[in-house]
């Protein structure tokens, strides 16, 4: 069994985490898949994927404080477009993740969420997942 | 073929880097796959997974010392249990691996070991694993 | 269907990010898979990968620019070969790397390019993949 297709997510800010687990869920329900894998890809070189608390919403906030703190915004970079900073942070990140599946339910710790990383919106995105047994 | 199931780690200092490497090559080999991947899993928002040099143990530490440089622990940011820093740092090391398997062995390079990352302990802590050819 | 294998990269630089988008279209195809993932492995421990602008060049200059900006090249790290800040750099960019495939083609997006990410070159290489339905 295999389900795979894009998600859309439209962020509002510059910078912002945007928590995507309930939409990803949605594809897994859907799928009937009771145990397996989801992986996910983001397609955007100014964007990424990550996995961190969902409980608390300035965990996300944070986040993007400490990455725009440490990765050098006023460094002289070359790329004209001038947002290197938000290329490095993509990086950072990272573009795919995969999270096992069992019992029909993302296996997510307890306190995980699954977040859409924008760091050169606001954009309309993609997202592109897999989901297989 | 497959297997999946969680392995414990129990974490001593606030933060540190502790080899897996042998129990995770323990399950590939009860699996019985000889060709196949292995897929790890941190369920946890102040960990992650890395791969990184297994022979001189000084690595792992300044790998610490290095995050701890340059992620920044004195920011005021707004979480109030105080442990921003550590969930940055999970997020830089990420929660999701996939190593190849062959000849029943994973595929490390020579110098390669598998770390679970604590940045917010000491903790018992898991993590999820899944083996298939 | 399957198909594993190793692809090899010579770099040139002490740190420079190579594109292998091409080496790694060219498995796909010659795998015959036309739905299904890639998966990519780093064996070293001074290296990563990484998926990040391919269009201007200048964009993989900043993201080595950026590391050694903040990553601390100066700080007494412990390990003797002096070269700890190239495995920090390994493992924030990461050792695997899974893309899905569509119509026998790596669903990259349009700006797009695999990177594989030497840190302490110039060096003879190797990356691992493997291609399935």
């Amino acid at each position: 069994m295999m389900k795979s297709g894009q998600l859309s997510v439209t962020t509002k800010l510059h910078m912002e985490l945007i928590d995507i687990s309930s939409k990803v869920q949605e594809q897994v329900t859907e799928s009937d898949i009771v145990e397996g894998v989801c992986i996910l890809f983001n397609p955007h070189t100014t964007a990424g994927l990550t996995i961190n608390e969902g409980a608390d919403p300035d965990v996300r906030t944070d986040i993007i404080k400490g990455l725009r703190e440490f990765v050098p915004i006023e460094y002289p970079f070359k790329h004209m477009e001038g947002n290197s900073p938000s290329h490095i942070m993509a990086s950072l990140m990272g573009a795919s993740l995969t999270i096992l599946i069992s019992d029909g339910r993302l296996q997510l710790g307890t306190w995980q969420a699954l977040y859409f990383c924008e760091f050169d919106g606001p954009r309309n995105r993609t997202i592109q997942y897999r989901i297989t047994t």
